[in-house]
């Protein structure tokens, strides 16, 4: 297909603006679309699991043909690394953010499980754990994999942090950290989205019964 | 197919015993048989996952043919709701069992927990949270909802005997609940069963950290 707009170097003015788009602009239509597209796919895998889950519902929803679908964000396979990608980097991002904390180790630890608890229960975060590797490709399960393997060891290290500085008590900090990180998961099983008691409080109220956990004796 | 054997009474005696089998010895037999074909099954489903798991191969790595699998134990819907079934009745039991159990609320909490993980750390327990609602039919997907709300409320009328007998804390039971299950049903994700340290010693530590969450503030 021969795109016109991209021979022409638009160059607008406030007196006569043009009628075509800027590569800016068009590069920014590009990303809401290829967004609106991989969050109409998330939510379709969260609501029908990834089998049951149609990439024709999905174009239907958004009023597109499957194709643009496949334009956007590759086949089914891509689309499910994409988005559990999404919600890893957000649970990454999280973790990089809280490291850098202020306060004690615990402090640094109960903020990362509080935005760790809230990512889990928005789209991308519950797509990570309703998605079992074997759903994937074995190239897209081995990234899957490695990016997983990555939040592990993020949260073990903030609570090593804590250990470190005596602000909590971990003797098996792997263990913690699935123990942690497993009652958290579990979010994207059993919370409604459209529930009385927003993600907010329960991810506070969660952590906080998991940190007495790991809370020095007096 | 006319089966012989059914036709006849045998009666062996001590002296010349009969070369046919007994009914009973029939009916044993063939329960031997459903729960080697059930087993191979619920390994195959947590190894590879439902949908890619193979009735043909369960039935190769058994010598048999696939129609043997069908005669046993239905389709391979059936199968897995079998499998879940068996694995939602034995955590169903550890909370009937542990109910009437000796001491406080919380001793009582504390052995159901522990069965509770090893449950799933075991073949059938995994299998159940390894499966997804949206991979059952219908019917069945109905019938494994009520089996897990029927553990769900067996954990949540545990941590009321707890909290009524004052020898734990739990302002909201339902909350616990979930992070405690949560914890332990991780465990189907993240444990090796050829792991070094033994489901039971890995059953104890992490109940100790979960109960330490619900223990009475001194």
């Amino acid at each position: 297909m021969f795109d016109l707009e991209f021979l022409i170097v638009s160059q607008p003015t406030a007196e006569t603006p043009s009628p075509f788009r800027s590569a800016s602009e068009r590069a920014a239509d590009r990303e809401r679309k290829r967004e609106a597209v991989l969050l109409a796919a998330v939510k379709a895998f969260n609501q029908h699991g990834f089998h049951a889950a149609s990439l024709d519902e999905v174009a239907t929803s958004l009023g597109v043909s499957k194709p643009t679908i496949y334009h956007y964000l590759g086949n089914k396979d891509q689309v499910l690394l994409e988005c559990v990608t999404r919600g890893l980097e957000q649970l990454r991002a999280a973790a990089r953010r809280n490291a850098k904390g202020p306060g004690s180790g615990r402090d640094r630890l109960v903020a990362f499980l509080r935005h760790y608890a809230e990512i889990i229960m928005d789209d991308f975060g519950r797509c990570v754990i309703r998605t079992a590797e074997e759903a994937l490709s074995p190239d897209s399960a081995a990234k899957f994999r490695t990016l997983k393997g990555e939040v592990d060891k993020a949260m073990r290290d903030l609570i090593e942090q804590g250990v470190a500085d005596g602000s909590i008590v971990a003797p098996d900090v792997r263990l913690t950290a699935f123990t942690l990180a497993g009652a958290l998961n579990w979010l994207a099983r059993w919370h409604q989205p459209d529930g009385e008691i927003s993600a907010g409080e329960i991810a506070r109220d969660m952590v906080q019964i998991l940190m007495r956990g790991v809370d020095p004796r007096p």
